[in-house]
């Protein structure tokens, strides 16, 4: 399952598409993408954060869908807008200050839906802070 | 399963100890609270929404952890710290412009785990927009 | 949303199609099937118990995988062969001797994808056992 | 996490208090348990299966929950008694006729929840047919 797009071009379709997600600052980056894998990075500023510095659930899910968009973009290509109908999350661990990395690995992508496995941890962490799965519906092409 | 704190006080309590979640204005308001049930309302502004005027899949899922914290909240009272272990949620249909407004029914309120049930709705409409539950841990008191 | 198959023509089909579902003894009852809903009915014998006389947790996501089948049947009818591809579920009580019965609710009913809402109780009972929800893949018709 | 329990022990343990696993036939063995990690395998008989010889969804998710409790057992000791919370499971592709083998991953084994990552997969096939999270809930101890 070879890429059909690099992490910059993806970047680039977000910033035209969902110019949305860096309302308040720039906090995701496209870290990597392999086949069937990819990391997106978050740097979370303030809004993202609870008392404590710990970056909040809601930012950990959104993190985890717009990863999840990713690495299906990364693998379908700019034409197909594909949209969530699913996401189960299970919350870990408090996470530490500091940037979380989400890896993306597609475990399925069918002709009508694709299955996401998305790990949430901090840079360098050993244990994740919280793992999702995400299922996008992938429009007729 | 009487409530034992009102709209009015959660509010406060979110105030205090939750102020992000008014970052960028104030969008939710608990429209009720009542014995095994709340419902919180989101007002979105432009940084809920995506092109065409619809609210995105990430507001809807904070709205529904919000909406869910906050029955729970109604029910334990305001020492307790709860903290969300899993959310699972299905998106339903694209959002119609204007306010949704979220039905969260306790499922479960246990000694350790509360369990609540999530539905996302435009005011006034039958069909849902997006269904989730929610399961939150509830530290020993 | 008005049903086109009555329970008694969705239980001839199951018997035809999937007649496993009955071994070790029939187990399953059709109760209703109304526009959106339908209850189905496990009156479990000794393979579905566990020590105590509760029913098992595998047997109650049979039951409501099974049951979420039945409604979306129900709906549209015996020649789409529907698959389930996501079935969540919470246990939130041990449930007492006795039948269960599981009431699904269509959240959608889609060309490509059907969602149901399955709740799990005693007869009579007021609180539910459990709680799942299921996703179909509807085949292209 | 080193295991406190070898295969063989917590079969001995799992014929015991759940010998209704066993009804119908030996299906069930423990291929390996090692540190964060178990793999369970199913031998499915003709109860397990579906048309075309592929194994059932409810039979993948009985095998994905006793999986995940074999991986929490192994590193808990059999004195407690962990019960299921939440099971979330996809289904990715139809069984190719054949054992099936269930990897289960601890991704947090806490003083009162555990949560367990199953990917279920023909023997040598590099393709998932399903992937589960589930979630137990572990006693006081």
């Amino acid at each position: 399952m070879q890429p059909v797009m690099t992490g910059e071009e993806i970047m680039g379709m977000l910033d035209e598409v969902f110019p949305q997600i860096h309302a308040g600052g720039r906090v995701y980056a496209i870290d990597s993408v392999s086949p069937g894998q990819s990391v997106v990075r978050l740097s979370a500023n303030e809004l993202h954060l609870r008392p404590g510095g710990t970056v909040s659930g809601p930012t950990m899910m959104a993190l985890a869908d717009l990863a999840a968009y990713v690495v299906i973009l990364a693998h379908i290509g700019p034409e197909a807008l594909a949209v969530t109908t699913n996401l189960n999350i299970n919350f870990l661990r408090k996470p530490e200050p500091g940037d979380l990395l989400c890896t993306c690995r597609l475990l399925k992508l069918g002709k009508r839906l694709a299955v996401v496995d998305c790990e949430v941890a901090g840079e360098g962490a050993e244990e994740l802070v919280a793992h999702a799965t995400a299922t996008y519906s992938i429009p007729p092409r």
